[in-house]
């Protein structure tokens, strides 16, 4: 079963509200690539990653140019080994970043190529007993007024919702301190509560907050620092005292074999869009597996429930917040708190390319 | 002094003979990716990365299409500023790859900008006493058979090398190890010698072979495993018992400073075209002075002289391969093994666009 073509293509998203976080400035849109493998026997697969609204061209030159030609001829059916081609040859321009991004879509085109062959959703195909996951939601929400806050909050409650993440990084910690507490009033100690800190503290930081927090039950605290300094996670894991959770910024499995190398990371969320796939993920599952820890996802809900009702370890889906469900012809469903993964073949993901058609961005 | 325009431009340039290597496979040619940057008093720099033949496309279209829009308007002076701003927008995707090559080369076009300003030559610039930095010269020689490694040899001796690096890593160590002892027996005991694995080994052969080299005075041993294993390096430096150097595939400061922190490192050879350009391997080498370490250089010779030439750890200056000279109006001078860095204001580099433009890579 040979690759017989790829096509490539790139969507400019305007996000539903506008978001803003200190790395990345002001977000009025994301980035959607999608890749379609097309086979010799006439078999298709897709595959999709997405930005926060830079990067995106080159992520589509780069598997128009280069990776269509180490794939195109090859047999589809043999993705670890299409995987560590892609990986090798793009060696010196990749090891993160864009070119992972791309082999990312590409595996997820791939995998659900084999999904369709086999004529299998992922979760099934990958050995799920069930095809329900415990979801969480969350919103970016770190300059939301208190009172909007948890006006948002009993919304998600009233939807079902049993887990719920909030932003932290206010500029003064009495601030955070004041949310998180008045959250858990709120929600009471039965609902799982989460704090995101995106990257915005030093180390020093985010070990005082995750003393003040610790008091609040609170389940993980995620990205406290800057994903290069993992012996600064060592010190906040250590000295901290909470839980961490992190991954949408390591972007190989080396990156998290790193971490838990180190025992800095409790709740590893690797995002299979941008650390390489699917293949990746399941490896940085398996990892973590045998370190005794659960794995959890960021992004694309779509692709992660098959995963997480897979994997044994799998726990609490990101119900992600990009509003590509506007895009999608049957969107993630989500029942009492639960992601349920759909029986369609594949990841079951249908896009509807006619609504997307008037965001794409010419080649 | 604003930046009112960018102009980034691809060629592929035929290699003078085709490499080849277990990692990238056959490398018939490599790709060059110019940067001009043009301020609004009339000014210009020009800065540039290489690929090894892949990923090129992405990095123009990345100049061409993101950091276009973040760098225009700005003031072309403040270039920590500005790499930061480079850095932080395209985090998302970047942390390495093909977004800080896309960094360092408009990296070093505002520095080849300053320099023009100011007068005067970087290495002056950055304060260098002399212009005169020792080289090293060696051959992607691995599957030469050992008569034309010993010819090639007596030819860099006879123009002048002091330094001589050959590749090792072939299927058997007994191998290496005659080619290395033939080395050292023609070369007599003054001249140094390095040996590079391009990343072929794993830990307990990198540790085997680093044994059985060490009576042959190797002055350091080149990426005996991939860049990926921090651990692996740790049990190479001290098992082994020889001299680390790595860097071609450290691809930012962070990396860097993960392995110096885990005292692995003893040379470290930061290519600037693909770690974040002239202000993140002047970090680097400051880092490395910190540690009480040299810092050598990989690849754009014509760069790293000013470098190696103004930091007071600088030692051997890596004469590279790809033969860039053909497309440059005054190449790097080498006079009795050490290469002279020009007076030439900014780094002195003038392309030869005529020459270059037949093997321009069309948008």
């Amino acid at each position: 079963m040979q690759i017989k073509d790829i096509h490539c293509n790139l969507y400019r998203i305007p996000l539903p509200v506008v978001l803003s976080d200190a790395t990345h400035g002001e977000m009025p849109d994301f980035e959607l690539i999608t890749v379609r493998i097309i086979t010799d026997s006439g078999m298709e697969g897709i595959g999709y990653t997405y930005t926060v609204g830079v990067g995106g061209k080159a992520v589509q030159v780069l598997i128009n140019h280069d990776i269509r030609k180490i794939l195109l001829g090859s047999d589809a059916r043999g993705i670890e080994r299409l995987w560590q081609n892609m990986w090798h040859r793009l060696h010196w321009v990749g090891r993160g970043g864009i070119v992972v991004f791309a082999i990312s879509a590409v595996d997820v085109a791939l995998w659900d190529l084999k999904g369709r062959l086999h004529n299998e959703p992922l979760w099934r195909l990958f050995g799920g007993k069930s095809n329900r996951v415990q979801a969480y939601v969350g919103g970016v929400d770190l300059y939301h007024p208190l009172d909007q806050l948890l006006d948002q909050t009993r919304h998600h409650i009233t939807n079902g919702f049993r887990a719920i993440k909030m932003k932290v990084g206010r500029p003064r910690l009495h601030e955070d301190v004041a949310r998180v507490q008045a959250m858990r009033e709120l929600i009471g100690p039965d609902v799982m509560l989460m704090v995101d800190a995106n990257m915005q503290w030093r180390v020093d930081e985010a070990i005082r907050a995750a003393r003040a927090f610790s008091e609040f039950e609170v389940l993980w605290l995620e990205e406290p620092i800057v994903p290069d300094d993992v012996a600064g996670h060592v010190r906040v894991a250590r000295e901290g005292g909470l839980p961490i959770a992190a991954g949408e910024n390591l972007h190989s499995v080396y990156e998290f074999q790193s971490y838990l190398s180190r025992g800095c990371l409790d709740f590893p969320e690797p995002d299979l869009s941008n650390m390489g796939g699917i293949t990746a993920w399941l490896q940085v599952a398996k990892m973590a597996q045998a370190c005794h820890l659960p794995v959890t996802s960021h992004g694309v809900h779509d692709l992660h429930v098959h995963l997480l009702a897979a994997v044994p370890n799998g726990v609490y889906l990101e119900v992600h917040g990009f509003g590509l469900e506007r895009f999608i012809e049957s969107p993630l469903k989500i029942e009492d708190g639960e992601a349920v993964a759909p029986d369609r073949p594949g990841h079951g993901v249908q896009f509807d390319w006619q609504a997307l058609a008037e965001h794409e961005v010419g080649q």
